[in-house]
């Protein structure tokens, strides 16, 4: 393991080793097949037991009922933000959404071309810095959106708003999985895979049953979420490889302790770091404390001249991936489930050194 | 690569040995980053390099002009069924289509969903065993759209169908790149990448930049073609993974002699498999003569009795995925541009010797 580095990347992010060594070692043979996993027909039992498998790993670490369907799509969560008021917001109602950041924005903004919508609470007024407690939820409301953790600026809902009867929608692209939540609070949650779950490629969407009945006619073949449901996410050629990398990760998470286990790790690492940039006033952390993200934490050198040296030395020390989002400046660590415990200390480390000797 | 099997699937697709060696080794550590290519930020110089490199060679391998431009979407072939009428299909024209296939009348009843459409030709009458030669284009023809390659029933067109001045639209996921074209007779031309080009995950699309500029507002973010053109296919997460694939499998060609070896090994090995049909009674070829596929060789035997015994065979003998497609049964042999020449002569072998021990 000598050779790789410790990964910061936002997404596509860090794999566990063990994962990434299993992935490589059945690209030329997959389980002995004499085929290797990017050759393996989307229609072959191996490709079939794989789809069983990741379904029956869903539903067993997250308590998914029978009353879900779980699919697996394409085109990222940015797909998503056309489908679902294509699929959910009927004319005469209104999606409300909770602004709380640049993909939440996204989110509404596409939206708009598909039926009315409304801003239920934003913290734009304070560059996202906070997570809003207050809603105000429109009348018709046909759903209401969130986005459970924001990549771009650090912050995080600790747990679910109150959506009042109301359908709640959830983007956790980039929290899914960190922890157990009780799905049944949820009409549907989507994510994008790259982050907490494997590779870029698969969007992996959970919708209650009954959502799947209002869908109205004629939408594009592979917007349309029954299609998925009906076919088993098998109706054209799925990415086979990206479905496959996120099997090898819930076993992985299954293998470690479920999410139980990958909660209590990733509330350690954030611990670690956010205590190096809370005890020494030469890191400033950007979101406020109580809204703060467990996956993506943000700060800044207090002395903002200092941040080349800082990215330099960080890299010498095999600490990568690092820089803030150019919408927000700054350092930026991506400390998904995937990421090992040593690395956060690594980071916390270099961070006392680097801020003693130019402080 | 002794465990290795001859795999006939029609994809996902068996890769060249030498592909599927370099994304192991790259998959734990990609180009001595410390990070592997699954992990590797779609925002990093290297992926960005892949990302210029694969179109500098798209560009060369098929004499591409500047006047295209090369988008790498996701969805398969069968999103592109819906984005080509919502990006090029106004409502005072009608979009015509061949009908030789599955596919092609895929994106026919698409279509139907968006606006006019008008059957050109169809060679439904004989279960598509062959390509319409005559043309009834309708008037106001907003563009030509044909299936170059018949995956299921094993067809190909020989030369691009005349358009008459029309736009001509080609869904080119099963031969993309088997043999030099002039892309210049296109205005668009789509491919899913998992047949002759590399991993599930990622379609191509080459579009004749006028195209782009009369889309209409409003259509979902990523099923709007400048979304791609705009951003260097880079809006939101590519499948990274997928597309370095697709970047080898180019290499790969330009390393063995670009498309014109390409089509001689290809017609080489269709011709060894043929032979073994057309040379005995024992196997009926389903595609006329004149029409038949260099990418998927389709034959019954004439005794269908012994077909389980046939298929049971050919897999002791590591010939694997030769099962016909279940709406033409029979045999179906894939052999796109990554199979080996061996594996279609230790094909044509065993067919004589089946013959010789069963006839």
């Amino acid at each position: 393991m000598q050779e790789r580095v410790f990964n910061f990347n936002p997404g596509p992010a860090v794999l566990p080793y063990e994962v990434v060594q299993e992935i490589s070692e059945n690209t030329v043979n997959f389980q002995r097949s004499g085929i290797g996993i990017l050759e393996t027909s989307h229609r072959s039992k191996e490709f079939l037991d794989i789809l069983s498998q990741i379904e029956a790993d869903f539903r067993e670490l997250l308590s998914i009922g029978k009353d879900y369907s779980i699919l697996f799509m394409t085109g990222g969560a940015t797909t998503q933000f056309s489908a679902i008021p294509l699929n959910l917001l009927p004319k005469d109602k209104i999606a409300n959404f909770i602004l709380t950041g640049v993909w939440a924005e996204g989110a509404f903004e596409e939206a708009k071309k598909f039926g009315r919508v409304h801003a239920a609470a934003s913290s734009k007024d304070k560059n996202y810095s906070y997570i809003p407690k207050k809603l105000e939820i429109s009348p018709d409301c046909a759903y209401l959106h969130y986005t459970s953790n924001n990549t771009i600026v650090g912050s995080q809902f600790k747990t679910e708003p109150e959506a009042k009867g109301n359908i709640l929608i959830c983007d956790a692209s980039s929290d899914i999985m960190h922890k157990k939540i009780d799905v049944n609070k949820y009409g549907l949650i989507y994510a994008g895979a790259q982050k907490n779950l494997g590779a870029a490629g698969v969007t992996i969407v959970i919708i209650r049953n009954d959502l799947l009945t209002t869908i109205p006619e004629n939408l594009p073949l592979l917007m349309d979420y029954r299609t998925f449901a009906k076919n088993n996410s098998n109706f054209n050629t799925p990415p086979v490889y990206a479905i496959y990398v996120v099997s090898l990760v819930l076993k992985w998470l299954k293998q470690n302790g479920g999410l139980e286990s990958a909660e209590k790790r990733n509330i350690e690492k954030a611990k670690i770091i956010y205590e190096a940039i809370d005890s020494n006033p030469f890191y400033l952390a950007h979101v406020e404390k109580e809204d703060r993200s467990l996956m993506n934490i943000t700060f800044n050198l207090a002395d903002k001249n200092l941040e080349t040296q800082f990215f330099k030395e960080a890299e010498e020390r095999k600490l990568i991936g690092l820089k803030g989002h150019r919408l927000v400046g700054g350092v930026r660590a991506s400390v998904y489930n995937s990421f090992p415990l040593e690395g956060a200390r690594e980071l916390a480390a270099f961070m006392k050194e680097f801020a003693a000797k130019k402080g």
